[in-house]
């Protein structure tokens, strides 16, 4: 199998000229989802790994079952003002304005090693955010894994000098 | 270990009076995020099911897990607006107004049997509302899984007649 066919396309959103690539449809698929978490399991099994750090929202989905299988704890990153304790915070550019993500202090303990998950990697705005908060707290970044990579988007060029692995390239 | 040991408790949040459960301590802690995923593993084992659904975004970390630890396919329920193709979509209560979560048509097919994961079973209005929309699709509901469970609420009222699992209750 492979994981595109499972990957649904859909133009036009979600504005005119963007193709979404909607990966419902993989996660639905039992198979498909399964290949997907393997791979990224895979590529980082024998790495020394402490934790998981998932991107809100779908990076949860795959950072939980990824965290689950490696047997290490996830820590959520989440948009601006879900996390309830003490937490840090940064923002990014989007395409007008900018949002913020945030970490617990205490999701990341100094001198930990750390993948970084999420399911698509596009611009990078958002990833080089969740970089800088994870090193903010002492964490070692090992690498960063996802399902999709849009490459015209040259979002790998933010994340120079680390393992960056993609499954599924555009 | 009891998980209870590993879930923050945080007084006045997000308002006085409210102690809010923190579970991201529970989910950074390898072992008690194994424990929690298992537990929820274990009760629904020998049962036969054909998806997992889960409740953005928390229920997706644990939803995430589950599925693939089952072997079965994972459908996000998602909050208004999220969802890039056709869907349906349920409102419900908050405690000032209401709110929408959706689920692509695709989701879940006629006759499948299906679990609903959450973080947490407050009122209930939430989970009710994805009940709603699983049922809208034919899928057949073997039973919700929580990992918190707020007994005053009395949120299980709500899913009467229904298999109702939670792994920790205040």
């Amino acid at each position: 199998m492979s994981l595109k066919d499972v990957i649904r396309s859909i133009p036009d959103f979600p504005k005119k000229g963007i193709i979404f690539r909607d990966i419902t449809t993989l996660l639905k698929d039992a198979n498909a989802f399964k290949e997907a978490v393997d791979a990224l399991y895979e590529h980082f099994k024998d790495r020394k790994i402490d934790k998981v750090v998932g991107i809100d929202a779908r990076g949860f989905i795959f950072g939980g079952a990824l965290a689950y299988k490696m047997g290490v704890g996830f820590v959520p990153i989440r948009k601006k003002g879900k996390l309830p304790w003490k937490k840090i915070e940064k923002e990014y550019s989007l395409e007008y304005g900018t949002a913020s993500i945030e970490v617990h202090v205490d999701g990341i303990e100094k001198g930990e090693n750390v993948i970084v998950i999420d399911d698509l990697l596009a611009t990078g705005g958002t990833v080089e955010a969740a970089k800088s908060l994870v090193e903010e707290l002492g964490g070692k970044i090992v690498g960063f894994g996802f399902v999709i990579e849009l490459l015209e988007l040259k979002g790998r060029e933010l994340l120079k000098g680390y393992d960056v692995f993609s499954i599924v390239q555009y």
